[in-house]
C-alpha cells in the first residue's frame, strides 16, 4: 500500500464536472490500494473574483486580510471535492491549511511553511478517508491564515509528501509532463521521463512552467519523488528525483526560455568603488530581483552597466533606477521588454566541457545575436532578441538531438 | 467608553459600496469613543452561490463539508470589511469564527454555540482595532468549522455581546425595529421603542423576522440589550431588554402574523389510550415540530385529530402521517396549505383577563373563521383562512388600539 499526495491545480477543478473527474481518478487509485492525501488550488476563476471584489476598496490592501479573504478559495473546492468523493460512496474529509497542521512564518501573501504537525491527516486516513487539503495556505504563529503566493499548492503537496513520508508527489496539471522544449515551438520536444531535481529547478526557474520552483527546492530538500502528470489522460508524467536514481545522464535535458524579462542599462557610471552597487542596493530593498549583469570596461573611467530583471518589476524598477542616475551622476538609461531567455538546462554539463560553446555556435549558425549570458553548473542561459526565441529553442533542441529517445 | 457589538446581515453588505456604507457607519461609531465588534453575514448571493455548486453535486450532502463549503461566505465578507475599514484609515482586524474562539456542539448545519473565549478579541480591541467577525459559524470539539443554522449570525452577535460584557448588541437590518404590525399590511403600524425578551421572542417566533428567536432567547438567557435598528438610516430603533428595565407595560405589544402553516387532520381515530400520542412521536423523531393540535370529541369512541407544522415540512411530513394513518387504522387525512396565524403578543396580557375574549370579539366582528387556538402567558394564536390574514392583522391592530404612541 502507497501513501500518495496528489495536488490538482485550479484548472483542474474549475467546475463541478471537472471536479468529478478528479474524484472518479482518485476513486479509481484507492480501489488500487493507496492511501490518498490530495492538496487542490481554488476553482479557476475564484482567486480573480476576490482580487476584483479587494480591488474595488482599493489597490493597496492588507496583506494579512487578503490572505484571509484568498485563502476561502482552496477551502472551497476542498470541500467541493470531499462531497463529491463522499456522493461516490468515497469516504473523503476535506481539511483548512490550519487543520492540516500547516505551520508557516507570518510573512503575509508569500509566507514560508515553518512545519507540518500531520497528526490529524494520519488519523483521518487512518479512519479509511480521502483526506483533501485546501492548498496554497497556512497558519501564523500569530495564529493567523497566511497564503504562500503564487504556485503555493505545489509547494503544500511536495512539503505534505514530506513531512507524511510518502511514497510520491503527484502533480496533475494540465500537460503531460516536462518536454525537452516547449512543444508549441517544437514540434518534436519529447517529454522528459526522468529529470532530476537540480535540472528541475532550473528548468522550473527559467520558466518551463509546470513545477513552482519553490516546490522543485522542497522536493530536492526533503528528497521527495515527484511526478507531474495530466489530469486528463492516464499517460506517465515525468518524474522529478535525486540524480543517482536516474537511468542514465544526458548532457542537455532541455531548452528553456522565458519571456518574462526586460533590459536596463546605465551609461557612463563613474568607475569608483562602490558606485555600481548603489543600484543593486536599491533593488534589492524593494525586492527586485537581479538576474543578468554585464558591465562593460570600454573606456578608461566611466562604464555601461546593464542588467535584466523580471518584465512585470520595471514599472517599479524604473523610478528607482532614475534616481540613482541622478545620484551617482551616469549620463542616462535606457530600458527595453523586447528580449527574451533561452537556456540550455543538463545535469551532465558539469562533466562534459565545451556544452556552452556548443550553444553558442548553435546560436551564430541561426544568425541570432547574443545580448548577454549567465551560467551555473547545470546551465547556460542566453538573452536574445525576443522575436528571435522560436528560431533559437528550435535551433538548440536539433543541436542536441533532444528528439531522440534516451 | 461603551463596548459595542454590531451585527450586519447579508443585504447590509451584499456589495462594495453597502460595505463602504457600513464602514462609515463604524467609523462614526468609533469615532464617538465606542468600541466595537462587528458580526457579519456572508454578502448578500453568495452562500445561494455556494448552495447551487453542491446541488450540482447532489442534493443530499454531507453536512460537515457543507458547513465547510458555506463558512467561506462570512469569512470573505469579514475580510472585505476589514480591507475597507483599513483603507479608511481604521484599524481593523478580520476573525473566522475559529479564531474569534467560538466553540460549539458538533451538529453541523445547526451547530448550537457552547461557549466563547474571547481572549483575542480583548487583545484585539486593546490595540484599538474594530473586530470584524465572521457570523453562522463556531469550532467543534473535533476542530471541524461548523455552521449555526438559519439566523445564525444574530446569534453569534447575541453570544459575543454576553461574552464580552458588551454594553448593547446592535442588530443592523433592513427595517427599523420591530412594528406594532406588519407595516406593509397595517398603515398605521408604529415602531415599538423598547420590547420585553419574552414578547420578542413569541414576536419572533411568531413571524416578525427582524430577529431569530434563538437570537432572542440567547439575549434573553444572558440579559443582553439588544437594540433592532436600520442599517440604511441613522433613526434609533427598537430595543430589547428586561421587562423591568421598561418604562410601561401595554397590555398588548404587536400583532404577529405566520404564513410558514399546514394543517393536516386525522379522521376516525381509535379512541385508545396512546394511539393518538402515535403520530406526534413519529414527527417528533423526525425533527418535525407540531404547533397546535385540537382533538374533538363528537363521537363515543373514535375522534378525530387536527394539529399545524411549519409549511415547508409537509413534504417531510405527508408520508409519515399516511403511513400512521394506516397503521392506527384511521379513516383517513386531508391537509391544507391555506391557512396562516395571526396572533397577538403583550406582557401584560398575563395580569389582564379577558384580552382573549378582545381578540375573538374583534375577529368575530370582522367575520373571520377561528379553526384552532392556543394560548400562553403573553400571547394568543388563531390559526385562520390565510386569505383572511390581511383584514384579522388591521381588525386586531385597530381593537388594541396599537397605533396610539405609548
Amino acid at each position: 500500500m502507497a501513501l500518495l499526495v496528489c495536488k490538482f491545480g485550479g484548472s483542474s477543478v474549475a467546475s463541478i464536472d471537472k471536479i468529478k473527474n478528479v474524484a472518479l481518478r482518485l476513486k479509481d487509485m484507492q480501489s488500487q490500494g493507496n492511501e490518498l492525501v490530495v492538496v487542490v488550488s481554488a476553482m479557476g476563476d475564484t482567486t480573480d473574483e476576490l482580487l476584483e471584489l479587494a480591488g474595488a476598496i482599493s489597490d493597496r490592501n492588507s496583506a494579512r486580510e487578503m490572505d484571509m479573504l484568498l485563502a476561502t478559495g482552496e477551502q472551497q473546492s476542498a470541500a467541493l471535492l470531499a462531497l463529491t468523493l463522499n456522493n461516490m460512496k468515497c469516504p473523503a474529509i476535506s481539511l483548512s491549511g490550519w487543520q492540516a497542521g500547516i505551520k508557516t512564518d507570518g510573512i503575509h501573501s508569500k509566507a514560508r511553511i515553518t512545519g507540518i504537525k500531520p497528526e490529524r491527516i494520519h488519523n483521518d486516513l487512518a479512519l479509511g478517508s480521502i483526506v483533501v487539503i485546501a492548498g496554497f495556505q497556512g497558519l501564523s504563529p500569530e495564529q493567523n491564515i497566511t497564503t504562500l503566493g503564487r504556485g503555493g499548492s505545489d509547494t503544500t503537496a511536495v512539503a505534505l509528501a514530506a513531512a507524511l513520508g510518502a511514497d510520491r508527489c503527484l502533480i496533475f496539471t494540465d500537460v503531460n509532463g516536462v518536454y525537452t522544449a516547449d512543444p508549441r515551438i517544437v514540434q518534436d520536444a519529447r517529454k522528459i521521463d526522468r529529470i532530476s531535481y537540480e535540472e528541475m529547478l532550473e528548468m522550473a526557474s527559467l520558466g518551463a512552467g509546470v513545477l513552482q520552483p519553490r516546490a522543485a527546492e522542497f522536493a530536492m530538500h526533503y528528497n521527495v519523488d515527484v511526478e507531474v502528470l495530466n489530469t486528463f489522460n492516464h499517460q506517465s508524467g515525468t518524474i522529478i528525483t535525486e540524480v543517482g536514481k536516474m537511468e542514465k545522464q544526458r548532457i542537455v535535458s532541455g531548452i528553456a526560455h522565458d519571456f518574462n524579462v526586460a533590459r536596463i542599462a546605465l551609461f557612463d557610471v563613474p568607475d569608483q568603488p562602490g558606485v555600481a552597487m548603489t543600484i543593486f542596493k536599491v533593488l534589492a530593498e524593494s525586492k527586485i530581483n537581479v538576474d543578468m549583469v554585464i558591465q562593460g570596461g570600454m573606456r578608461s573611467n566611466r562604464n555601461d552597466i546593464a542588467f535584466t530583471i523580471e518584465r512585470d518589476e520595471l514599472d517599479k524598477a524604473l523610478p528607482l533606477v532614475n534616481e540613482v542616475v541622478a545620484k551617482i551622476g551616469a549620463s542616462g538609461m535606457s530600458y527595453g521588454q523586447d528580449v527574451a531567455k533561452v537556456s540550455i538546462v543538463g545535469a551532465g554539463m558539469q562533466s562534459n566541457p565545451g556544452v556552452a560553446a556548443a550553444m553558442f555556435e548553435a546560436l551564430a549558425d541561426a544568425e541570432i545575436n547574443i545580448h548577454m549570458i549567465s551560467t551555473s553548473e547545470i546551465k547556460v542561459s542566453c538573452i536574445i532578441d525576443e522575436d528571435e526565441v522560436n528560431k533559437a529553442v528550435q535551433a538548440l533542441h536539433a543541436k542536441f538531438r533532444l528528439s531522440e529517445v534516451e
